[in-house]
């Protein structure tokens, strides 16, 4: 089938303006917001409702045409890189909020929709949705990654939220992988199977959310350290203490030293910890009470509460924009994150490998981490087209993520594998490995659905994803 | 294969006394603790390591015998009856605690291993495990069942404990569905799929699940309530207020009447919700008061704290004790359990629907329920000889899942599917039925794992489980 072909039975399907293949608009669809190589789709689509998505996948799978998912793009593995071109299904006239269940802390979506306007939405009902991963993410490719980010020490990740998912299957069949209600024994458990499948096992088209009130109380802390590895101790003794807190993260000193440049902050420099608290009054003011006393024992230089909103806010900001902040610091490179998780027990260590191996290599870069779930990411500043430069990163990373996964850890707590993560798999997932492929395989029989992503099946897709990024072929 | 002929080979993988096919060992594989008829394996094996375990499913596999898993029988729709004969694998000599990762909140255990024993254990280091439902189950089998019970408004059910199963696959492959970290965006969900999918998938052989910090401080109250539908309400605007109750059940009037008859005490008898509460004191006494606020709004007829360890767990062994409470009551009957869920904002309505019909079946019975998470019980005894009664029951069952399906519910909370539940998990499921199958298939292909469980692959298994309790076929 040529594209041609391919586009004229779009068009009978879909509004001919939602069917392009427009140059920029597929440039817009070969890239995210990672350092993996550009490939453009043949044509990108925007369907306006489930039935379109089925026609469409129907189209592809009879003509074994790859597709892509597509939310915002703002994934950092190569997630939405269409590397075997194809169709690119862009979500974002699928943005509307469809209802708001608050007596049941409920929200149903359609993917397109992002976090923030989710949120302003629930804000009007005192709801919150608790997922924030830093980007202003589609909802749908937040569930197709998992995402998870600050608050997920405390409220989860992504796959916690999600009650049902409305999905077209690779031929076209619409299915509901759960219900409306808290908690189901029955079935297979499709809806934490489906969320993190990155696209290779179906389209969403809708999500069913579970939403949190707003906390009666919300106080922000800065605390700053000596070392990294006195804040990382304050941060094991903080959850090992069972103090319920909403945010822990960690900023170390280089990333520190960006924020203050980027966010026009005068933060203290110094390896810092980010904190967050939520609950009652008296409650919560006894939780700080005892952090207090606990970063005290581990040397804290200063303690900073930020109680008023606009100053959290700035707080946060600040860390979100952390990527950014690198970015525009450090102007031509391009920015890879490492991503392991380990058991909290090995958090301390694992920091302090990180941060002497990030010393090696002589790369620009910094760590922050969502260290209360032992996630940590060390952001590097890559020249690409110094290719020693890339070998060395790419080294960096493996390095890392071997150290993670000796010690029961992940090669990725939240970006997800799309191809960056790829080799990595049948690694850390052993004999497991060849049970999601027989799972892909079953419900994938052509291979359509987001080639050469999370699973690899045949041997072109590990070449493709190689010379992509150029990775040293060791595993 | 005769059966002498299987005995025979798994006597060459299994010391002698752990391969069993004396008619009363048989006879305690063939029931469960609910009213599905019973059904013998040919023999009882008792494997003490997973090599033995999959050793056991290779000759399985390869002759085509069904297999069932089996921890302690307490199982409520029929999980562990063996309906095509074959092995009863019992897990009881498996029960070794591995590891406790006291600074990981983590343990590692063998899946015979009890929840109190666990427990137990747990104590001496200020952790405790808090799936709880009720029955002293061995963990294995909670997972395989997605158990919950109690504790899971505030903890969460089974499947969000698990971080690791290793599992030994249908055809002997031993795999491990996670890791140790927090959190994983890495692969596919196995650890979700795996958790509820009641030994259609494979034998569990070790499981590491997350514990909890002994909370600093808990207190428990009985409020009652002059109506059912008040006390439902009350709970509804409990959950809406965000009031973080660590625990919240209905008792209904005929239950708390069983409950001081079986448990000799003296609780007000009226519709009752047993209520817990952890955190640190200052932040629990406000949510305490709180809570008092809203109940008395709802016309609370009395509110008893209890503070003192003893009088907390005798409240909590009197709510636990009430199925065998009510079997102890109605000597010679059997009790049915119907489970669904529900989304709270339709829990008032679907409570009360329950109760006019109850009322209808003239059986007697009462509803209890894990009403924070929309889960309740109508406890339904019935004399097994009388036809009669034994169609009312399963009528009733019957219009109670149609209803809870019809709102966004479910049929089964956390009893699971067994073969109480099969009929209506096409019904429940739709399209993604068949995903579920493929799955199965794909796993499976010679269905000899707990065959005709939760999943419906051919005719034959529909038949034997609807003889089993003879219910109507309507769907």
């Amino acid at each position: 089938m040529t594209t041609k072909q391919l586009v004229e039975k779009l068009k009978q399907i879909l509004p001919e303006k939602n069917v392009s293949t427009n140059e920029n608009l597929r440039q817009l669809h070969g890239t995210d917001e990672s350092y993996h190589k550009e490939s453009l789709p043949d044509v990108v689509v925007f369907p306006e409702n489930r039935n379109q998505v089925s026609e469409i996948m129907k189209i592809a799978n009879k003509n074994h045409v790859p597709v892509v998912p597509f939310g915002l793009g703002t994934s950092l593995e190569g997630h939405v890189i269409p590397y075997h071109n194809g169709i690119s299904i862009d979500f974002s006239l699928m943005n509307k909020i469809i209802e708001i269940k608050e007596d049941d802390f409920l929200v149903r979506v359609e993917p397109g929709v992002t976090r923030t306007q989710l949120n302003k939405e629930l804000k009007k009902y005192g709801l919150f949705f608790s997922v924030d991963p830093g980007a202003d993410a589609t909802l749908g490719g937040m569930a197709a990654t998992n995402a998870s980010g600050t608050t997920a020490v405390k409220y989860g990740v992504m796959r916690d939220q999600v009650r049902n998912l409305e999905v077209v299957l690779a031929d076209g069949t619409i299915i509901e992988t759960g219900n409306q209600a808290a908690k189901s024994a029955s079935g297979l458990h499709l809806n934490g199977l489906f969320t993190g499948s990155e696209g290779i096992l179906g389209c969403f088209t809708e999500l069913t959310l579970k939403v949190h009130g707003i906390p009666e109380h919300v106080l922000a802390a800065r605390a700053s350290f000596p070392s990294i590895n006195d804040a990382t101790e304050a941060v094991v003794s903080i959850l090992q203490a069972g103090i319920p807190v909403a945010r822990i993260e960690l900023v170390d000193e280089a990333s520190i030293h960006q924020v203050n440049i980027h966010s026009e902050t005068d933060y203290y420099v110094g390896p810092t910890l980010f904190m967050e608290f939520h609950g009652n009054e008296a409650g919560l003011n006894e939780d700080v009470e005892f952090m207090k006393a606990i970063v005290q024992e581990h040397q804290c230089q200063e303690i900073i509460f930020e109680k008023d909103n606009h100053e959290r806010q700035k707080l946060w900001e600040a860390r979100h924009n952390l990527a950014y902040a690198f970015i525009h610091g450090y102007p031509g490179r391009k920015s890879m994150g490492t991503d392991v998780c380990v058991p909290i027990s090995e958090l301390a260590n694992a920091i302090m490998y990180a941060r002497e191996n990030l010393d090696i290599t002589g790369l620009p870069g910094g760590i922050v981490g969502h260290v209360g779930d032992g996630n940590f990411h060390v952001l590097l500043m890559i020249d690409m087209d110094n290719e020693e430069e890339l070998k060395k990163a790419n080294r960096f990373n493996e390095q890392l993520v071997m150290y993670a996964l000796k010690r029961g850890g992940t090669c990725t707590g939240e970006h997800g594998v799309g191809i960056g993560k790829l080799k990595y798999q049948e690694k850390e997932h052993g004999e497991s490995y060849k049970v999601m492929q027989q799972i892909k395989k079953v419900l994938d029989p052509n291979n359509i659905l987001n080639k050469g992503k999370l699973i690899k099946i045949d041997e072109e897709e590990i070449i493709i994803s190689e010379k992509s990024h150029s990775l040293d072929n060791k595993i």
